[in-house]
């Protein structure tokens, strides 16, 4: 997509551009919450109290976020909670679906469904005006203690190698529930697909062979990553 | 307690007292490390998101303190891992057998739980040298969401009044746990109670009258928490 195609500020937001701006923000700052609380709970899993921090920074940086975002959205004129509220459902069955049943299950989820939800959130914010882009990038860098997660992920591989098949199918598995719920997300609101696809203003979208693209590219930064845990995709 | 009584900076700090300082900052660190898992996974009871938000900033804040207090740690030359070991089992039974049932007693916890701890760890910061004492007070202060939560039990119980009764049991219960284990940590870590009671170092320490002082005030500050709950302590 060509840089002329995105608003160049917050001001030239036409209105139903401005709401698929807040819901796409509602989206991520639910997600960022909800990841904040699995991540957290999940940190108590760990015995090792070096591990325990790095799980707790993470989703602290994610709580982070979330602030981060929902200033944004009252920045915009949204109601934080309504902006929110919609995406509940999704998330809240995607972390009732995948919920770790050990340790090194818990990191391999805090590392790839991370990973994959804010590659996709990256992606789509190249649709959205430039502030609301700086913001969501911000609010997707890494955090330091991911390293130490990948690290514990390879330790604990090593140590037993039997683990090695069913993370890999557990990584699989973070996928596939993670399109799941971004598929039914995608189908119910409006707004934020036709931020994408550039229905509804007069700038054009995301082409399907764009879309395609876009599905590409997330697919291969997952490989990468299951690469860097040691794991088959 | 005088002022003079405690040691004027970290330099001063013989062996002992450094060992006591350390393990009182492990101690902390472990309860806030703890605390944040337990109230940022109690977060999740919450369907009204403000509240959420309320407790997951409860959480964020422990995390952060947590962190203050490991660093103060490094720079007294201790290990934060090795001096948060011996609280370990102390704070996780008291959390495995508060586990609250809904997210009224999750709130009261929080509120209650957190409230009685930062209490004691104030009054023993009385008895460290000051850059200490300031990173210890620090780490104390009130989170803002504090309100909101106590708010939130208020209107709880005033839309169901049969809850008052097991709620004001349940404070008492989560008092009495906490005291039970914080008995079980003093009889097991010498270093920190000599540096309560002046033992091996030349300055006067607690006097059994002021320990009984000590207690007379967490009493109070407790039944002024419960109070604004509304609840009978």
């Amino acid at each position: 997509m060509s840089e002329q195609a995105s608003p160049s500020s917050e001001a030239d937001l036409g209105p139903q551009e401005r709401e698929g701006t807040i819901e796409l923000l509602g989206a991520i700052a639910y997600g960022a919450i909800s990841g904040f609380t699995r991540m957290a709970a999940d940190s108590e899993m760990a015995r090792d109290l070096v591990l325990k921090r790095a799980l707790a920074g993470m989703a602290v940086k994610e709580f982070h976020n979330h602030e981060l975002l929902v200033d944004h959205v009252v920045e915009l004129g949204g109601d934080p909670i309504e902006a929110m509220a919609p995406f509940r459902a999704a998330f809240d069955s995607f972390h009732a679906r995948t919920r770790p049943r050990d340790l090194l299950e818990g990191m391999v989820k805090a590392y790839i469904g991370d990973g994959i939800a804010t590659d996709f959130f990256l992606e789509i914010s190249r649709y959205v005006e430039p502030t609301t882009r700086a913001i969501i990038e911000r609010a997707s860098s890494d955090h330091r203690d991911v390293d130490t997660i990948v690290a514990a992920v390879r330790a604990g591989i090593s140590e037993d190698s039997r683990r090695s098949g069913p993370l890999a199918l557990w990584g699989r598995r973070l996928v596939g529930e993670a399109l799941t719920q971004g598929q039914v997300v995608a189908s119910e609101r409006d707004a934020l697909s036709e931020l994408v696809l550039g229905l509804n203003h007069d700038r054009p979208g995301a082409t399907l062979e764009e879309v395609g693209e876009l599905m590409q590219r997330l697919t291969d930064r997952h490989q990468s990553r299951m690469g860097r845990l040691g794991l088959a995709a």
